[in-house]
């Protein structure tokens, strides 16, 4: 069988999702990845999640082994409606996700029209992208008006992934009003939202709009703030868009894993979040310190780049002309991963890059960002003599 | 916000998944459930799950709670090609998906085009129907030679859902040298084949094919062998296909938990199988045998049924003219759940309706088949006066 004469229409719409092609070789001896989005794997909870799993297999028994409801076991969905500053939010509204890709897979599937536009920001999550191209969606980015009818604006409010950036409260103020007034679906990706730092707080989109009945879709996770491994996020919505959402996910997996969601549930239910969240984010402004400081130390003055408050991610801007998709070539021969920017963006960004400072250590962020800067440098006097 | 102006032209092809519909009311107190495709609960092994996860967390530590390659984890997709029969089959043409629903999901994604026609079985599993339709496939029976070019075959030879049939060897060879000639694609999904309890194993299509360059794909799933719970399936095929189900499934879930992954992988080492099927078949054949006794004994003669030589299911073919839709509902007041047949048929198939034996207990078996067998007898009563 020649098998690509078999592939359907869509599959030419797939995106090849760089990260994770990247994360093949992050895994070497020898490299320095600033590629990933992963936890810093020493704060991961393995002794706890030992615990919790023996204890949910005693308390819950075969039930925890067996299928479960589509929408979620009960006790999980009530425990993210409690944690959801939201009023009015019921377990009734909470559909638990085989990670928070599944959401963004589910809700491209019951809103994402073929032909239909999707308005984004301007670099956002790659991997939404994915999600909805082979569905036929269109992009534009959120701020550009003139464009045609959207079907659902994507937001990642808090430390967005790639650039670190907050939308600010007016910003959001704002979006939530044009999109009530416009009656256009907005998908708020709080995946990094808990992970803040510095600074205060800012209201989410759906604090903001401050009920289900309004134009906000709520998206989180626990795979920065417990253990990616485990594959559970979650979809805040209303009933009605909820019913419509289990209809997708039975036929996509059916349910997600009733093992993983009773061993988060009583992990959590000890208290784990309110041990693990303030380590997480004392570990990760440490890191992000020792980044910029790094930064600051090793870069000439044409490089700039963005000072997160939270998150994982800082978005590095290269002097004029130099090409992001260039230096990561470049500098993985010196061993460090970086992801081009250009792979975040549905237009422009090919000066800069993305580099992730939760899961390097101290020592391979100093390490990493001086042979960066190194590679930089080369490639400015290569792409200078090549003119 | 009216959600259902914003649904998606795809989501008027969802269908419900009836028998997930029916598992909510299968918990309730006083309930016979022959609804579900669920193990026996008593079978499910909690304590060697508990020592399993806590190895497994000892030996592979953070990795286990990471994020982790999107085709599987390299030990998991190793044992399972190492358990498949076919020659020439290595880890390479293994992808581990999230359960074997994400299997049917995938592949069509891949494969199932707009407006393609997939040859199923009549009748066959409902999801795999739900999976594909609102991607645009049509469905026509795979004995139906008059039909439009097919795309896709989908099998289910050991052991069918709904009806516990098993394809004879004849019929696999035809069927394979037929897809061969033709360039068709098949999908063998064999959830069931390792419960066989009686008679002889018949080869498989991958290995009557005896080879993965040929038309077979083959789904497989630790769902009925280990634990549903965990969700966890695969599919074997050439790696040219697997390249492009591995970027489908980047953009559903990234990948699937390698916390389960790694949990059922010590299970496994550890010989839970070995232990464990066994265990399943000899329980299974005395729960098949003790509903094959309670239909013999209760039933009227114009009654008939599968005699299954392994799996999960019997179907219950009705006296003329009896709906196993307005059955399944009688019944249900009675106490007593069963899926009508018309779900799994694309035609025909309304004097049907399916029975699960792995479930119940030996005491709901025989109880809940003398309920049914009296609404039946009141139901044709009713049918009858009513003429």
């Amino acid at each position: 069988m020649n098998w690509e004469n078999h592939f359907a229409a869509r599959t030419q719409r797939f995106r090849r999702n760089t990260v994770r092609e990247f994360l093949r070789l992050a895994g070497q001896p020898g490299i320095i990845s600033f590629a990933g989005g992963m936890p810093d794997s020493n704060m991961l909870p393995v002794e706890e999640m030992k615990v919790a799993c023996e204890r949910a297999l005693r308390r819950i028994g075969a039930k925890a082994l067996q299928y479960g409801p589509s929408e979620g076991i009960p006790e999980l969905r009530h425990l993210i409606a409690e944690r959801c500053i939201c009023a009015g939010v019921t377990a009734e509204n909470v559909l638990i996700t085989t990670g928070s890709q599944q959401a963004l897979d589910l809700i491209g599937r019951v809103l994402v029209d073929d032909g239909a536009t999707v308005a984004v920001q301007n670099p956002t999550y790659l991997a939404a992208l994915s999600a909805w191209a082979p569905l036929g969606a269109k992009f534009r980015t959120l701020d550009d008006s003139s464009a045609s009818k959207t079907s659902m604006a994507y937001v990642i409010p808090n430390f967005r992934n790639p650039t670190g950036d907050t939308m600010d409260r007016a910003a959001r103020q704002e979006l939530v009003q044009h999109c009530e007034a416009g009656r256009i679906p907005i998908l708020e990706d709080d995946a990094y939202g808990e992970l803040r730092f510095e600074g205060e707080p800012v209201p989410s989109l759906l604090e903001i709009a401050g009920t289900l009945s309004g134009p906000v879709i709520h998206v989180g996770t626990f795979s920065k703030i417990l253990a990616p491994g485990l594959r559970l996020g979650w979809i805040i919505a209303s009933t009605e868009l909820i019913a419509k959402l289990v209809q997708a996910r039975q036929a996509a997996d059916l349910h997600t894993s009733t093992f993983t969601q009773y061993t988060a549930l009583q992990a959590v239910e000890d208290g784990i979040l309110d041990y693990l969240l303030p380590r997480l984010r004392a570990a990760y402004r440490q890191k992000r310190d020792a980044m910029l400081q790094a930064l600051s130390i090793t870069m000439s003055e044409d490089v700039t780049w963005s000072r997160p408050e939270g998150g994982l991610f800082i978005m590095l801007r290269l002097p004029a002309g130099t090409s992001g998709r260039a230096l990561a070539a470049r500098s993985l021969e010196s061993g460090v991963l970086v992801v081009p920017g250009e792979e975040f963006h549905i237009e422009g960004g090919t000066e800069t890059v993305r580099l992730n400072f939760s899961h390097p250590s101290l020592a391979q962020i100093s390490r990493g960002i001086s042979l960066l800067a190194e590679s930089i440098r080369t490639g400015s006097l290569e792409e200078r003599c090549a003119r």
